[in-house]
């Protein structure tokens, strides 16, 4: 059994990468995130959203959802997070050919307590 | 302002390393936590609790808590917690003087949106 989807609620948790260079202003600009950036995050159903950022650059991701790919479909298709991904694009190590969320990768759950 | 402090309940992530030739066993282990250990991390007000393991050995923790000192402390006073830590030591990268528990260090929640 799929531990994700053993609730109604699935928690996802990814990691990307923050050039150590720009951890500054990287946590700066989340301080900030647009409100309609905010709003089509909710709408496309992502709940308890926590970004975390290490000094060393590692950015953990956490959010819950009723449905990931969905979640993730409905940002993708979002004019508003194509201009914010456009925009955090340069802060991050990575496949320059891809998108910060292009890049987002769920990392395996392996316990869970309510 | 602190962001974590910033509702009644505090978002704590943290990272630690198993490592690479017993991600297998760990992950089995965690399919079985004695009911005891699950108790107590109730007990001492650790909610929402789960643990991502990246293939590399990259273990990721993400609890909300009303106060993390305090389920810290009431994790390490408890005796099936230092059972558990000790079964669990040998699997971990890090520092062979500390117990995995020992090691949590919260890295800072730069963004949230509830």
């Amino acid at each position: 059994m799929d531990l994700q989807a053993s609730n109604s609620k699935q928690r996802i948790c990814f990691c990307l990468k923050v050039k150590p260079e720009r951890l500054a202003e990287y946590t700066q600009r989340h301080r900030e995130v647009w409100p309609e950036m905010l709003e089509a995050l909710r709408r496309a159903g992502w709940e308890n959203y926590s970004l975390f950022l290490r000094e060393d650059g590692l950015l953990i991701g956490y959010f819950e959802t009723a449905d990931f790919a969905g979640a993730l479909a409905a940002m993708a298709a979002s004019e508003v997070n194509r201009r914010w991904q456009q925009e955090m694009a340069p802060f991050f190590d990575g496949d320059p050919s891809l998108l910060p969320d292009q890049q987002i990768r769920p990392i395996p759950e392996i316990f869970h307590l309510p």
